[in-house]
């Protein structure tokens, strides 16, 4: 039994810092499909630095990016990484991203569950501005390992939540992705050749390289900001997904959204209506 | 009479250094479109590190950016910088550019004429290994400064260079250049908000955001790469071209090819029958 149930009783890991500068920002962007004109234009203010009346701004998502890190994975035990698969993950901003900055982040497993056939982990990374302390973002990531399970743990929570009302979408948003699309995505860190390489996805069962689900998680954020928040990042509060099913790079998504005062209910479907993010949430200023 | 014609007396200037790794050459492939899948795939060895069997390399035009620096601008007077077009643009490579590295970089005003209405500066810069002295690569490019001639100095070389015979071209390769093209070009270091910001662009006198020049020539050298030289830098010696007209992200390019021997002319034409790069050569080992 490589996996050690009792994770989550571990004390924090020492913080690790991580800086970003504007570049890293724009890269991010591009990579996520800011700028490629449908439906909101070039996104001048995520994917440029010098354009006039527009200072530069950071996509909220890209708190995935920088506060990755301090992660108490090494109390979990040994596995094999190639069962491991990305189930959720959620962003909790407690002000907008910076241009640039530096935060310290702290990683801390906070849960372990039994699913009988896999484990699942449950991490959470707190970063504060490694200058002032001020605390910047949260993040939350569940990763399943399948083949992990059977050690008589806790299953954890069951049944879908976030489930959106019994009526149509009050909002939809739809982008195209781009088949190159994780070439670009892949230089702001993960170099997974699962997302490049035909070769190496055939080895991992796939037909042909898929998206990085935070690839996919960066799309449905550009399409939260832009209708919940008026493309203000500044009221883009929080956002928590699951992610359901693997996105192609060529694929359409969809992001349709139930919206109730400074809550949204959403899900991204592709263009054969396949569900590839659901039990959305996201908070913002309405 | 602000422009010196004496400039290209003045002996080089200082040698500046320059490095780059792996991701900034991936950076620059996948921001002259390699990768985007038509005609030639993902170009896996320019757009990822960790392919299998596959090692990176780098595209021959990435020298225009590592080669860049040394100039001798300084010692050509004050003019105005939004009266400067980029004319021609030449490379020659001594060896494959390698994935990472640094060069020293030394350059000179090889010439300055006199064309009436504009003058022509042609700077010539020389970059080596800046460990080993190893010569790297030579740039050569024109710039054209409007409003600066007529200074009584030498009219310069005239009538077109490199003229492809009367015949249909031996090859022809089409790329599409997206329309958020120049978002990620410019990542690899011309921010000139010409070519990203609508409101800059509409006072040069342009419509909409232009395509950078030097972004053209990379798709150009994709083209040549490929059909010249079965995808091997190695065998990628030179490249010159003129810059005839501007290029609109969103554009089709194809590159027409006449070829002899170890010789290509060459010219770069958009989907309205513009020619926009032309008097096109490239040298390689056949």
């Amino acid at each position: 039994m490589p996996i050690n149930p009792d994770a989550a009783s571990v004390p924090p890991g020492p913080a690790t810092e991580r800086s970003w500068d504007s570049k890293d920002a724009l890269l991010y962007a591009v990579g996520v499909g800011a700028g490629s004109i449908d439906p909101t234009g070039f996104e001048l203010e995520f994917t440029t630095e010098n354009s006039k009346d527009t200072p530069q701004r950071v996509l909220p998502t890209f708190a995935v990016i920088v506060g990755m890190g301090g992660s108490a994975m090494s109390s979990i035990g040994t596995f094999n990484m190639a069962m491991l698969v990305h189930g959720e993950q959620a962003i909790e901003l407690h002000r907008e991203v910076p241009v640039e900055g530096k935060v310290k982040t702290t990683g801390k497993i906070v849960a372990v569950y039994d699913k009988g056939s896999a484990a699942v982990i449950v991490n959470e990374s707190t970063s504060v501005d490694a200058v002032t302390g001020e605390p910047m973002f949260t993040t939350r990531n569940s990763m399943f390992i399948r083949g992990e399970g059977g050690f008589g743990g806790d299953r954890g929570p069951s049944g879908p939540r976030n489930v959106p009302p019994e009526r149509d979408p009050d909002a939809s948003v739809t982008y195209q992705v781009r088949p190159d699309q994780a070439l670009t995505y892949r230089l702001s860190g993960d170099r997974n050749p699962l997302h490049s390489d035909p070769e190496f996805a055939k080895m991992g069962g796939f037909d042909r390289p898929i998206l990085h689900g935070l690839c996919t998680y960066g799309f449905t954020g550009r399409a939260l900001l832009h209708t919940l928040c008026g493309s203000d990042p500044a009221r883009f509060k929080s956002m928590e997904a699951r992610f359901s099913k693997p996105v192609y790079p060529g694929d359409t998504l969809t992001v349709k959204m139930w919206i109730d005062g400074g809550e949204a209910l959403f899900r991204t479907e592709t263009q054969n209506g396949d569900t590839v993010i659901d039990q959305g949430r996201a908070t913002f200023l309405a």
